[in-house]
């Protein structure tokens, strides 16, 4: 079997929370809104029909599993769930926490404004309670 | 069992292209690009984990089905797949065709500019190309 590998700008954008049954799952480092990244440790996919029928269920499993997560720890009025790969082709699927009032709302956070790092402390913390939860 | 009601602005906004299991199939209206909308045909569910994991399992299997067949018929460079839903709560999932250069690449789409409506023919002449696809 081949080794996964990660693209290149998902890695410098994003850190490691945990390994799923099928995905990477990543914390984009932007504390604008929280927003992780389920990337599907398959090489050569980058629509989401590209995956086999199991991989297919196997992605909706975890997508709604961590999209209810982040949503009961943030308490967000809305997730949004997303994929584009307009820029970057390796399947991703982008689950992010909404708030009423938060940068962009109601609009899409794609490719708006200038990321914001997170200090590692607040890295940390939100990585651990999301891992904690899961 | 509820009759589904479908939210007003979807029904305004776009138009019933078929029914499939689970979904409405509809066609927004905005020749900007071939955009469709999934419609889960369930009353009162607004995050894709609100539904039942067998309906979750019928609407990823929808998505796939239909989005492989925009990709198909339309030759797109990329299909973008979001469950946004910060206007509009009614679930629903946007399946849209994107090529290199159209309106917005390789931005996201939702909320830009101002919607071109379809001339009838060119709606129905869509329509029916995507219906006998499927």
């Amino acid at each position: 079997m081949d080794i996964f590998r990660l693209d290149e700008r998902l890695a410098r954008d994003s850190v490691l929370i945990t390994k799923l049954g099928l995905c990477q799952l990543r914390l984009q480092n932007d504390k604008r809104w929280p927003w992780l990244v389920l990337v599907p440790q398959r090489n050569g996919m980058s629509e989401l029909f590209d995956l086999t029928p199991l991989d297919q269920a196997m992605l909706t499993f975890e997508t709604n599993q961590v999209a209810s997560t982040l949503k009961d720890l943030t308490g967000a009025t809305k997730i949004n769930v997303g994929a584009l790969g307009n820029i970057v082709r390796q399947l991703h699927i982008h689950i992010i926490a909404r708030n009423e009032g938060d940068e962009c709302w109601p609009g899409p956070i794609w490719g708006q404004g200038t990321p914001i790092p997170y200090a590692d402390d607040d890295k940390h913390d939100f990585m651990k309670k999301l891992g904690g939860a899961l």
